[in-house]
């Protein structure tokens, strides 16, 4: 039985590892902390696991829940992992950053987003948690930076095209709606119910600080430098993610022959579904599950493509997929404990 | 691995059905039957199904699907579930029916909120499958009557309080709030989302069908004929009922000495929770289980009791149930599949 | 021209008030005071606004917005009210206080729920401002207290039944269920989108502050001590409370009689509308409005009635019904600005 | 007071125009058709009228309807309103179609998206109805086609840009983004809440109705045919309309000059709005109001604009648009009874 711990557990991202680690025939989770909630039951703050589990919240330094667990999970907010993750690498055990803290490769570029890197070291040993791209490398890591969810749905919708070269790269667009469960458990007027039902907007127009995690694997795929044009908006709605993305062909493609390319990239893919002509994913058909629907169209009119990406933020934008990575780092089977099938309605 | 039939499969208790029994890991489900969408595969009618399974529906007689099948779920509108359960019964199969067809005892009862029953020989045959209450004669059943929603969210929070006398029942006031999906999947107007949405209303006050459900069974429990006020209300959400509940004491009890009543009659109920003082159940947090939750307050002001209950009416108050009533008419572990988390948020 | 300072606006409630006197002919709103926003202008905070007013929060004194305004609403927290009230009234003004520091008139009660009163000569001056009960007092009155939100429907629903000693007044249950914009604009964890939407709950379970303010009316409205039982809900929406109210008839009456007391009683008001036999509220048929919609049931079986009421707990639930008491307080005809037509879908 | 009738009026654009002209000072609704509800009170049919007005659906004939009023609002779907209207304005009747019968200036397009158009020289006739660009053609006009509602966000968002050769009309992206009202009040599963709740999906991608309306009136605008990415999606929101618009800039821009170019073009529009820098806007701004607000942002490194408006399907998308033509059709002030302020929260 894997030993987990989970530090700075109290947030969406936390409530939502603990969701499936309970069910996770493999592991046990050995500790969950939270300077806020310490010493309260985890039922408490999230009554579904009324019964379910007696876990309490617990104040532990890192050195001290090192010691309680053999992989651990970072959910804390961009700028604390990277306090905190040296000690958990020190400590010889398996490390999975929900945070952006390790997934920008370049410190110049980390530092004009976020802030100075206080663990450069670390950062050029973080192996880039998405399977699709880097299952091999996940699977010798001892420290894994786990994608954002408008990164997540970004790639996965672009890569086949991009690595195949049928799209030119200057020309992309990713325009991407969020459910509010993506800003997270903080209290803020912008996240208030009022504030958000029968609403929608874009925000961050030009400046959310996924670009350059998009541009930086966008770059590896095309084998070339990658400038796109990013705007994510937020849907009224707990979860998911959809991401509409135009891009200009740069051969003649049908968009039967489109499906085709991606399914033989993503057919052994256990989380990736490519739609059948025609069809295009909704976030619902996704809601709690590790799954990534894309659905394609070439508009032959203007000579672009049109691809549809839809996942749940909070799974495979999130903890879903740090599971996967914990499974695949600790030879477990990839899809342990993801079988979730959406709920719906 | 029992062979399993849903006859009716393609409105939402029949679609919550399969989600459930395709991780059941004693079960297949062999037919489903949609006279509508037959031919097609689940997974156009509901995308989340995609890559998940090659079901398609079907077209089959009951005879047919008995051909099929040892366990039959009748997931049929009401009034046509008595026209066909004979033939599986006759059949040898294990049935239950989702539909109000099988729940009144009382065939006079059951006509004046309904029709005339064509099959009143095994309305008598008939268990009602509230396991909470008729746990063995479920467990010898071949024909188990699902409960309705509400009246499975009214009767779990009534039960131990009328069994133990110390509320009075001719004071009982049931006050029931229920998600969109009770209604159905039928394109009717009063399901749009423009008429629900940001909207709250009472429906058929006076005269909703499971009145008379409800009555009989507190009836049973009080030892006398009990006469409620039960009104129905629409919520602007999915999935969740909940039952606020009143009634005077007929001897004086704290809040702590009703939880501990409730806690010894629920204590070892797989899926009933009595929460702590204090707290009080929110349909978020069963969404997508079976659990039923249960808070309770004595006013001491006025001597009432407020109990609330809420669960997930697809699941509890439907499929998932029945799905309980399985398990036991087979022999296998009530919990089995039905060990879900709710999804929140 | 009447000029309206509002000293505290940067809530929901200051918003309404804003949206409805900006369409009001005979005043103009010559303050708006926040601490927090000063200096901002409205329509930075709430960009409905941007293009139809230019005005912008003010850090002002009670007493130098005494002097820009001849009417003042208090749109503050309940506990300031009190402190800045003295001053308004002092220099002469007519004030509209939308907390609850003047509602109650028992200063120990007031105190029992929210802490000694700091202005208790004030409070036996203030008028209890329900024009439906108290309409030739408050055109007199230069200090009205607004009432509560749950209160107005629950009062509004009761009074023609109360007085007309048709109902037994120890029998009352008031269910209501409120939209979350009753709860403001405070950042707080419970109010978030992701905890709200898809959910529903009680809360204050036999503690709302409203409770006492109900009874102080019900008590006058009985000519005895009245005690109910009183359960508020939050709904996942933005606007709008329902309030099912239950009562043991004293005599016998049919629905149809019942809806006539209630139409003799409300036929001229403005704002109260008594549905036909059948119909039932509502709350997206108020939204935005300052109607009360009351339907009638009588429950022969049980021999209890059912009232429903439904407003929009920011308009004739706090705002609307604030400008209603202004514009009798001024001589103004009384439905003045206030003739909107609700929004839906 | 112009008498006005209204021909299919049981929809949501009928409602949204009986909301709208009961508050106009200069015109009467004197007819109200529907076969469907006739002999019907509106207020049966849309509770929210209750006690505002007797009116009743009719079911009259063109002739009939024309013989009760000067002016004919068509609000029939797409096919009906070409079979009726020559009767209007044979009559010498001022007409407005909301329908899509009368938008499109080449037949052959018309009958490739629709049908054949049995009402072609009518067709010649017709005025397009989007005051912004035709505000003197519409004065004289005696039929005007009212501008479908991703349309009317569409060519807001792109008139000045296209006008002032700013940008490549060869690049243009429209992501459009509606609510539900948009897809009427027919009862079909599509539109159910629990279709739509918690869910988000493109739809009719590459091949909707409004592609062909948005490239006529943007290739008047470029002065070239202009071809375009158009993606409608659906939010789970009732009203409101939100396009993000992207296109190549031409020439080099700041976002400051960007903006003054609008404000230049729109400086003296009642009903569009352009944001200051770093603004954008919500649909929840003009939520119930025929007000477009415009957000703008150069994004340097790619050398493009995105553009971002907003307005509510069913006011400046549909029925408030209406009625801002024919005040412009009948002399009016042209903002008369459309000095809504949004509904927010």
């Amino acid at each position: 039985m894997i030993r987990v711990g989970i530090y700075g557990g109290s947030g969406y991202t936390g409530l939502e590892l603990m969701r499936i680690l309970l069910r996770h025939p493999g592991v046990q989770v050995t500790g969950l902390t939270s300077r806020k909630f310490k010493g309260q039951p985890l039922s408490d703050t999230y009554p579904l696991f009324e019964g379910l589990t007696d876990i309490r919240f617990i104040d532990a330094s890192p050195e001290e829940l090192a010691g309680m667990a053999d992989v651990i999970f970072m959910a804390t907010p961009h700028g604390e992992a990277m306090a905190v993750a040296p000690a958990f690498v020190a400590a010889g055990k398996k490390v999975i950053d929900l945070s952006a803290d390790f997934r920008l490769r370049d410190l110049d570029v980390f530092a004009t987003w976020y802030h100075k890197h206080t663990a450069p070291e670390l950062m050029k040993r973080a192996v880039y948690g998405l399977p699709e791209l880097y299952r091999e490398e996940v699977k010798k890591a001892d420290l894994v930076a786990n994608p954002g969810c408008y990164v997540t749905s970004a790639i996965l919708a672009l890569a086949p095209a991009l690595r195949e070269r049928v799209i030119d790269p200057s020309t992309i667009i990713v325009d991407s709606k969020s459910g509010v469960s993506g800003a997270g458990r903080d209290p803020v007027i912008g996240s208030l119910f009022c504030e958000v039902d029968e609403g929608f907007k874009a925000y961050k127009v030009n400046g959310h600080r996924h670009s350059p995690e998009i541009e930086q694997e966008l770059s590896v795929l095309a084998g070339q430098e990658v400038k796109i044009s990013f705007t994510p908006h937020l849907l009224p709605l707990n979860r998911g993610i959809l991401s509409t993305v135009y891009a200009s062909l740069k051969k003649t493609l049908s968009t039967a022959e489109l499906i085709e390319l991606y399914r033989n990239v993503y057919g052994n893919e256990p989380f990736v579904r490519v739609l059948n002509r025609g069809n295009y994913p909704n976030v619902s058909s996704v809601k709690g599950t590790n799954f990534c629907h894309i659905g394609l169209a070439v508009d032959e009119r203007t000579n672009r493509v049109i691809i549809l990406s839809a996942i749940d933020n909070l799974v495979k934008g999130a903890s879903g997929q740090a599971v996967q990575n914990m499974n695949l780092m600790c030879g477990l089977r990839e899809d342990t404990a993801l079988d979730m099938i959406a709920l719906f309605p």
